[in-house]
């Protein structure tokens, strides 16, 4: 694709073109990191990145490169070097944009491959592509344009919307329901039962797990992650939740809109997420605990109470963020501090 | 079922009914929470609930409720507002009941289905459901009542026990053996090789893992976890043992009987693991160590050295909980004393 | 297999025979730890046991025994004990090496499994065996002796070297690239999509993840691994570096050649490690960070700036491994430590 025609597409997008300069017009084949760009590349710099990175606009190969507006120091080098770029408000957004110009979604075989096995009564819409191995419970529904990849099996009575992407080998059970447009990512286990066991004088009684997982729209789910279905009700996974690989989400747990869970993050039974929560990796939650909106949770965090909206909490229990800054700081000067005490401990006791 | 049913029911099992109030005598359809019970609803209250909870049974549209008998606030509460109830000694166990009785396990078709591989001399029990394109390795046996998913693959020379419950695109290695009445969860992996390689001046030498895993009567493995088997011996889940989602058992390690551990946990090769131990989230259990019985752990605990029988344990390296309580709780005033420990080394130092 | 003939073949391996005993030069048909040894059985003792376990050489029921050499303790033992043994440098290697003699790794059938689907354009190089309900996708090449077992799913255009061994329900993804002796564990998804999703004023923009995968020689892939792809250039595991179970690797990772990642190690977008490097179980690295050669991180660090080579570091966030251990120890002094401190305030504040 040339490079101008790029600069018109970005135009129509969301990332904020405030400026471009076409000199060569080249074709750009590809897309790369400044560092390992070569001819025909395009290559970008995010907002606030640091110094080293921005002097590789100096040297990188890059046929063209989207860039920061609001830089002066960028916008002098690219003044100085007059190759061709756009300066724009948000480059990261204008790359993901660029990506989906230049590397457009492989389309896989509407129908349903030979080798599939379909139960009964299985309403299937159109434009669905159904893989290699896969096997369809009886009763289940899945959307327009949906694409279901070798090997993954849906259990019965499962309800799929509209174009969603469901990777090889993962697994949906039933009565799951999903929205339109979810991504459900290799290995993935959507509406397993919850961990729900009963101590009794003869050992562990089951609580059987009868409730439902519903993804909404939008929801995308890691490799590997698993989403519990609760002993009644639901687990809902809120609109444009995005949910990253080896991920566990408990029996019961509600998240809101637009939240992001690293890896490794692990919410047990009946926590409530609010809207627009950010858990960084191997962050874990305790039962019913309920998480305001807009919080954010470093990594490692342990968070075993309530959580108001916005804060940004750290450590093991979470305490805030910077707080938690200065006494993890502090933590390795705790032999220093101890022997000092010691000393006092002794001449109070002389 | 009428709501009359559900009593002379739970009179047998073993919850302990000791009162209860047929009124209207409901048809009971579904459960739920007492939240979101809607008409036709059975809803429970655990013992020792707080009181926000316990003053939604005013509120609450469940037709019938499980309460616990012990409680005089939600005693006094019932008699006032006068509907279909029960009182129990455990609520929560009757509630496991009643779901058991309204939701009945769906029958899978007994059989094997036209699309699965069954090797050379497999031996198949009667009543055994072989789902859609499962993978059956040569010489292995599948005990009686046994319901095996679409997409398992088991290899060779497995045997599993009766009335096993394995679901689908979990892998079960060569060797391997499960008692009667496991619960094998969606994508698990039993018996996959330990991680043994021995450094050398060419590189890491892999130990061969020529050991098995035994997975004792009423073991349950949740979705994606990896059961690993080690280089000579065994790696033994007890009996009765429950294990939640993404939990890794390395190579040798053994467990007693009724033990549970939450999602995410991790224990390392040749851990020895006691009877009725709770392991909760994310807890981490180094190599070789040793594990009383009825030890507890919370979330996030590491257990790097010997833990006797009966201690509770938290924090990193684990420390009895109690303590750990205190220490976290002063963790947050730590920039303050380290502040009154510069000021007293400055004056100590004039 | 006779003891004389082991004995040659250790004298050919790695491990360094120093002295050996033949006497009653038994037939070795198993191993097993020096505990369960019984008759027919050969087993070993490592450098540096503790005492407990020399001890058991009096009493172990195993034929034949190998043993350090450098350990005067054990040495005067089977001087007096007088049975069949190897004295080596190396004994772990020898047992490994005697592992691999006594249960030759199984042959599985060449050829591709009648139930396999198999895409255009396949190139599947000599002695390959593809197992029951396998997917490959188009224009794929898989290596002379690679084993593929049952239900595993090769995207396209993936590009898999001689003698792999990749276990069953594992998934490959598009555009990944394996070199030679790899192993692929269950379950483990290599090349799934990157977590990369850009916030805007309409919600999370989706990062196109258009790189790739690729893993050198001799890699690695625990059961339910996961190795994201970046959205451009490489994700890279170097030669030789294994991984354990359910650990997560971001996307643009780059790792050196003969790492170690245990169990549940989450290592996010664009670290870079070093050689060598060895990371205990739940270790998380924060994205980024650059670890040297030969870092080693114990269990549950959480390394979040870059780490010089030789380091050894403990805790979170990682501090050197010897003040780690002293802060630690120190930690539970925190409420007595508090409790001065706050005798201290109230005196200087009089």
């Amino acid at each position: 694709m040339q490079f101008n025609k790029i600069v018109e597409k970005l135009k129509q997008g969301q990332s904020g073109v405030i400026d471009f300069n076409i000199k060569n017009n080249p074709v750009i084949l590809t897309a790369a990191s400044l560092e390992q760009a070569k001819e025909n590349d395009i290559s970008f710099l995010d907002n606030n990145s640091p110094a080293n990175l921005k002097n590789l606009i100096r040297t990188s190969k890059a046929s063209a490169l989207l860039l920061p507006a609001n830089d002066n120091y960028i916008v002098d080098i690219i003044k100085k070097i007059s190759g061709d770029w756009i300066l724009l408000k948000e480059p990261k957004i204008a790359f993901a944009e660029t990506l989906g110009l230049l590397y457009p979604n492989e389309r896989e075989k509407e129908g349903i491959h030979e080798s599939a096995v379909i139960g009964e009564n299985v309403k299937i819409g159109p434009g669905v592509s159904i893989g290699a191995n896969v096997y369809i419970g009886d009763n289940t529904e899945i959307g327009a344009g949906t694409i279901v990849h070798a090997g993954v099996v849906v259990y019965k009575k499962v309800r799929i919307g509209a174009k969603n992407l469901i990777h090889a080998n993962s697994v949906i059970h039933s009565g799951s329901t999903l929205g339109d447009e979810c991504v459900i990512n290799a290995n993935a286990v959507v509406g397993g039962e919850g961990f729900g066991f009963v101590p009794t004088s003869k050992g562990w009684k089951k609580m059987p797990q009868v409730g439902i997982v519903i993804l909404k729209n939008k929801v995308e789910i890691g490799s590997g992650s698993t989403i519990d279905r609760p002993s009644v009700g639901e687990t809902i996974i809120g609109e444009d939740t995005k949910i990253d690989n080896l991920v566990q989400i408990g029996h019961g747990v509600t998240t809101g809109k637009g939240c992001a869970m690293a890896a490794q993050v692990g919410i047990a039974g009946g926590a409530q997420i609010g809207n627009g929560v950010i858990l960084a990796g191997q962050v874990g939650v305790s039962n019913k605990v309920k998480i305001g909106d807009r919080v954010i949770a470093s990594s490692k965090t342990g968070i075993v109470s309530n959580i108001e909206e916005g804060k940004v909490v750290s450590g093991f229990p979470a305490i805030p963020n910077k707080l938690w800054l200065r006494c993890s700081a502090n933590f390795k000067k705790l032999p220093e501090i101890a022997k000092a005490f010691r000393q006092l401990d002794r001449r109070n006791s002389r």
